[in-house]
């Protein structure tokens, strides 16, 4: 997969601005992330419903495209998908047609083919969605459910509505982001979520050896030590340590990780009075973080997963919306 | 799961009595297990017409949680869940996320954060659909699909169903339960399950090996010998032979099994005229069950895979309708 | 599986003579046939609407019943289904209940009493749906997804449909299917296929030991070079090269098999100049057949996948219908 290259977000949009694939953040404006955000909310309150599903892709094909494996990832879309009346095919593709030697590019063309309207991409490799919303543009909306280390938007997306739900704006805020910043897509998807909405302040916090280089041109205060990255933040968005990711000895120990960045109400005590944790989940208990501030008041992990639902049904519904407006503007189809 | 306790059959139900989960017979009382009979009856009806399938989970979540396989019992859940009109979830929890070190805890808040309104769990232990259903009440639904030796409770009530359809009334009854009665949930919720439905008489009939001590307090009458323990009874219930449940040397041999305890005509006709056979299945021929007996005009094998789906359609129901009952009572809704 | 037996083509039709099961195209009508096609190019219509779905299997329950692995032919079946409106149970069988020491038989009358309505098998032994519909009938409907060398029948279907779309008259026509027709069940349902929609010439190309004995008696020509076989032919039919079926050393390589057989801009140069080509997919390029000419304007490849979705509703819609005919005639339903 040689022939991976990043598209400019602007093939996420269409000629008037609509969103119709969801791929990365980067790029896009705050008026558009703002509107991710209302239309997620109102599927948080749908949620609560006796019925809680809706029509709007009622007759369209959702094909979970799923190179990587991820249960938890793939639940979530499954059910957003379901609860929005798609019919939805999963597809672990590592273990399908292409043992049969056939190329990304024809399985794609295939799906295409069998008039599928949306992926749900995850792949190991960045810029796979990328890739893969170039070559079924306009016919499928892309979604990227987490590509290598590039991107994992709606996981950024479901982190903001948590934010704004419990802070509201986002100008008054101080939001640390905390752990194994190197390997992380989500990281990446969250500073640039929080640079657009207009975070007051962001910083990172982990060890040298987990910091990309030249992270602070990307507009984030850099702290090595808790105690200080901590001090006055009113969000402390903790990170997975991404294990299966570290490929060099880049951790003298779990052991030594927790001592210094595992997240104990110690620690804690540096942020705001009323600060909120966050966490992507599923959590390394006595790794990343304390079961007491895991399971505690200031805890917002479960929010993040209900949010979750309602981010991949609005940039699916939305993304599903653009799409068909770019569908009817082609030429052969006037 | 050293934390798992059997908890009290009160958590099944609403404080006015309505089922809310679905964990085990035993406990309930006679004239709930006949409103699942008679609710079930009802959906055997529907399922002889042209579109069987009503509405009564539409916009429900149902997450099949098998921790143990079982492709049959998966299966008619699945379809039970489909033809009400929910959405379905399958998570084989063994390969899923606990692999990546979360713990069983989690998963389960996960799922309830997700908006899940129904656990169907199947596990290797013994007292994991109590622990499950402890955890999430209110928010969700669990119906037991199998745990440990513990219970299996819609297998025993779609054997009632399958009864009382073909006998009618319980009081009037012999019933004989054959096999490996010490590792079977099968045999322990049917046993709780004829007594509350008031059968004439339980007995058992194993050899000493595949006996749990003290079964007479169970209430039922221990047979060593079919010639004595068939005689005159009007039902016979085989239990599969669970071979990879047995981790001693139990038995002898298969063969020297099937002699003693395989149902063959000429042991059937120990039993009354119109006495009639059944089995939860999967059968092994020539071990059980004689392939004449399996196929033969007093077999209702297939009459309880029918019944099965019924049953099930008939608990999920019930189950959600209680659930939502005592979601409504909670005080921070009203 | 040694007791399976090939029926005869009257098993899929009811007395009337509508399709009630799908197996095989050998025995059926002109009439028929067209039908489906008919049929289906109504869903290719449905197929590019909003909403491509419609009721016509609401309620009914669809098992895919797949004994050999098809990621592509399994997905096909499954959209088919969801598309129209049926509930689907997808059955990887080689993994499932049969590893427990359950006959196929048992599985079969299991899935029967669970309701099921529709089986869409897939089998590596020869005559498996066969087997499989004479024991359901007439409660099952049953639709050949391949079964080993035998047919392979709606994927004969969606390339007649392909051809009548593009090349209209099939009384016109001169068509060449090229490749390994000894191990292919879909140059046995094609070529029994165009005979019965009157062809004007069906011819097969490939070296002696990917011939079957006597292939003469099915009525067509046999050719062991490209450059005589394609001289003339309106339609290109190439074939999958069965790596997987192949068991003893028929080819000298993959290399010395493209350089003879292998479809490039300059073999067909032997064709008519508006000749077309399909190809079954998934496609080994470089083996089978040149990207130039798979991905080129005269490809119909991808037309072959949208066609093959509407053809397997076609099928099954009408299968489904004939079935409910056949069930009201049943004596002990009146």
């Amino acid at each position: 997969m040689s022939e991976l290259n990043e598209a400019p977000a602007s093939i996420q949009l269409t000629s008037s601005g609509q969103l119709k694939h969801f791929l990365t953040v980067e790029g896009l404006s705050r008026e558009l992330l703002t509107e991710i955000l209302d239309t997620a909310d109102s599927f948080v309150d749908m949620s609560a419903q006796q019925v809680k599903k809706v029509p709007l892709l009622r007759g369209k094909t959702v094909v979970n495209l799923f190179f990587e494996a991820s249960t938890r990832t793939l639940s979530t879309f499954e059910l957003a998908a379901k609860r929005l009346s798609a019919d939805v095919l999963n597809l672990n593709i590592s273990t399908s047609s292409t043992s049969k030697g056939e190329t990304l590019k024809d399985t794609l063309m295939t799906l295409r083919a069998m008039h599928s309207d949306m992926f749900v991409v995850r792949h190991s490799s960045s810029g796979a969605a990328h890739f893969i919303a170039q070559h079924v543009t306009p016919d499928v909306a892309v979604i990227n459910a987490g590509d290598g280390r590039h991107a994992h938007p709606t996981q950024a997306m479901l982190d903001m509505l948590t934010i704004r739900q419990h802070k509201g704006d986002f100008a008054n805020l101080k939001i640390a982001i905390v752990g194994d910043i190197l390997h992380s897509r989500v990281a990446r998807s969250q500073i640039h979520a929080l640079k657009i909405l207009g975070a007051g302040e962001i910083r990172v916090i982990a060890p040298k050896t987990l910091l990309p280089s030249h992270i602070e041109a990307m507009g984030v205060k850099v702290f090595q030590e808790m105690s200080a990255g901590l001090r006055d933040v009113d969000v402390v968005m903790m990170l997975r340590l991404q294990k299966e990711r570290m490929q060099t000895a880049l951790l003298p120990s779990e052991a030594e990780f927790y001592k210094l960045y595992g997240l104990t109400n110690d620690k804690l005590a540096y942020a705001k009075a009323d600060a909120v944790v966050m966490h992507p989940g599923p959590i390394n208990r006595g790794v990343e973080i304390e079961s007491a501030v895991a399971d505690g008041p200031r805890s917002l992990i479960m929010n993040q997963v209900t949010n979750g639902i309602a981010v991949r049904m609005a940039v699916m519904s939305m993304a599903m919306s653009g799409q068909l407006t770019d569908i009817q503007k082609q030429p052969e189809l006037i």
